[in-house]
């Protein structure tokens, strides 16, 4: 088996090696927007957390298992009902080894994690089907904020990552993009190995019938993305825009929900020439999904990076899973990847990758298993 | 008049240039830790606010002021009953000039900011004479998460500057001081031009009595921390733990109420090696405190950090005041100042420090006269 160095196992959509190098940092911040939808509640729409009761337990623990390697609201760390860890395991392994600072941003989560997060201060979201997406204000609120942070960011890292925890953000993404007047049916990506399209076109018609006004909302972005959206969308965005106004380059890192971040600042009028989104391959060539289409509808000079980690090649079950499609991606998984990489430079391959992977496999999941038998 | 470069203005107190450059950085992060006791509440300890119903108002404000040059939770900007601006006035103008970036810690404050901080998640401190400090899973939680923060900051800067703002804090520093076998009565400074010393001891005394195992809990550091100081002191000296654990510099940016945070490191055991204490010029050669004596009780290796900012030549009765006695630090405004001017170089001066701090005080505190008018 050859194993290639993982530099090469970074791609750009525009083909560009350039591209890639530009988004190169010594130094970066990744910031993990963790955050709820009631949206998530819907039966079928999510299978973070394995359960319908673990859901809004799924941001906290993802958190915690990004600074301590196990979490501390539940017992054991977020499964699929398949027993695919949480790709937090991949975001921890590849920041701990890069020594990539991280900070975790509360961003209307239900359930708090046991760590130092800095607060929006804004309410879980609720679910659109039935209700707002978010309060108006809290929309504000989450995006001046995040201008805040993200301008302090720059003073001290020339690159600022952002990740998300928010089970059913798709449907969200999915509902906001299609607000915006982006054919998105089809297009937004899912963490079960069936996507449940037609359930989520479903939630999103039925949460956009209710708004009457929809085109005039278009000149009110932040208005309507509480509409139908949730709280990482315009946190994340506030983030990115207050760190680019200062001069740092942004990665969105995550799958399509990413592209609602992107279509806001859009939307806000934000300039996008410092900014890519980074992601796995797995989303990126994820059959049941389009990110490309996507972010060429926003913005086509927005790059896409993306990454093959090569996790077929692992010897544990639950890592080679991700490239059955099942889980795929978030908690910046993709992007904490690439920047990782970046990072580390040549002498980092696929398969000291997968060695670190694999080991942080063992110590949470492995010996956690072992120890609840 | 002469103008001294700003450079020559930092005095160390060991006498050695060296170890002024040795805590020099090109790209520190200042924290500034905003809590609450309610110690603060016995009349005549504290003029932080103005009076006494502002007082839980004032850590908040200050954090505000920090962030956007006025206050939310306020109207107006904390000032002492003579009129003197919040130290905040000089943190802000001299952070915001020498590009550094801040992140404020919510550690128990009372009141919380408008804008986005890292929660400890501990409640507001108590009232030393009726109740314990703060409670004692708190003192645990605020160094842990302290330290937790500090571990990621360390990965992004190899300098971290703390600040703190908890009116009544100096009150509490005694209490712990004494509490760890300290002889501080009379050495702790003030806000205030005159010192209420009498009263300060009387409260230790009264806080200390309560405490029947005193000698046998010095060595059970947060425990003792709780029963008689107050949420800062642990939230400050986990942060620079964690920071030091990962090899970062770290500046204790305050009065003698960092000398309380420097005992409860030295109890802890933690090394001391890499860390000092940042102030004014006021604070240093204050009659009415011995900050040098203090530092030389805990550990006589650790530097102090002086500067002086010159403020007597100012055109604005507000700042002119700092020099004879009032307000005279706060809020890191003398570490801020340091590490600002380390890092901004030679070509800064006193004269440009000077017209800083003017510009901010014209835009903050002399337009919002006007305006009241």
């Amino acid at each position: 088996m050859t194993v290639p160095s993982l530099y090469s196992a970074i791609k750009s959509s525009d083909g560009k090696q350039k591209t890639i190098d530009n988004f190169a940092s010594a130094n970066p911040i990744f910031v993990c927007v963790i955050s709820y939808t009631g949206t998530s509640q819907i039966p079928g729409i999510t299978m973070a957390g394995g359960s319908s009761h673990l859901i809004a337990f799924t941001p906290a623990a993802d958190a915690e298992f990004l600074y301590y390697g196990k979490c501390k609201c539940i017992p054991g760390v977020p499964v699929t009902p398949e027993g695919i860890p949480t790709p937090a395991l991949i975001t921890r392994a590849v920041l701990m080894k890069s020594k990539i600072a991280s900070l975790i941003v509360d961003a209307g989560s239900k359930i708090k994690p046991v760590l130092p997060a800095i607060s929006f201060d804004i309410k879980h979201g609720g679910n659109i089907i039935e209700e707002e997406g978010l309060c108006r204000s809290d929309s504000i609120k989450a995006f001046e904020n995040g201008k805040l942070l993200g301008m302090q960011l720059a003073l001290i890292t020339d690159m600022v990552i952002i990740g998300e925890s928010i089970p059913g953000g798709t449907t969200t993404a999915l509902a906001v993009l299609t607000a915006f007047g982006i054919e998105a049916k089809f297009k937004v990506s899912s963490s079960m190995p069936v996507n449940p399209h037609e359930l989520k076109n479903k939630v999103v018609d039925i949460a956009l019938d209710k708004i009457d006004n929809l085109i005039q909302l278009r000149t009110d972005p932040l208005t309507l993305v509480s509409l139908v959206g949730d709280p990482m969308i315009p946190s994340a965005a506030g983030i990115a825009c207050g760190a680019m106004s200062q001069g740092a380059k942004v990665m969105l890192a995550g799958g399509t929900q990413m592209t609602a971040v992107l279509c806001l600042l859009k939307a806000l009028n934000v300039s996008l020439e410092k900014i890519c989104i980074g992601t796995t391959s797995y989303v990126k060539n994820d059959e049941s999904s389009d990110i490309s289409y996507l972010v060429d509808c926003i913005c086509d000079r927005v790059p896409i990076l993306s990454i093959d980690l090569g996790l077929e090649y692992s010897n544990k079950e639950g890592l080679k899973s991700y490239k059955s499609g099942i889980a795929k991606e978030g908690v910046g998984a993709g992007g904490a990847s690439i920047a990782a990489t970046l990072k580390l430079g040549s002498h980092w391959t696929s398969r000291a990758l997968l060695r670190t992977l694999e080991a942080e496999y063992e110590n949470s999941i492995e010996k956690n298993l072992t120890h609840n038998q």
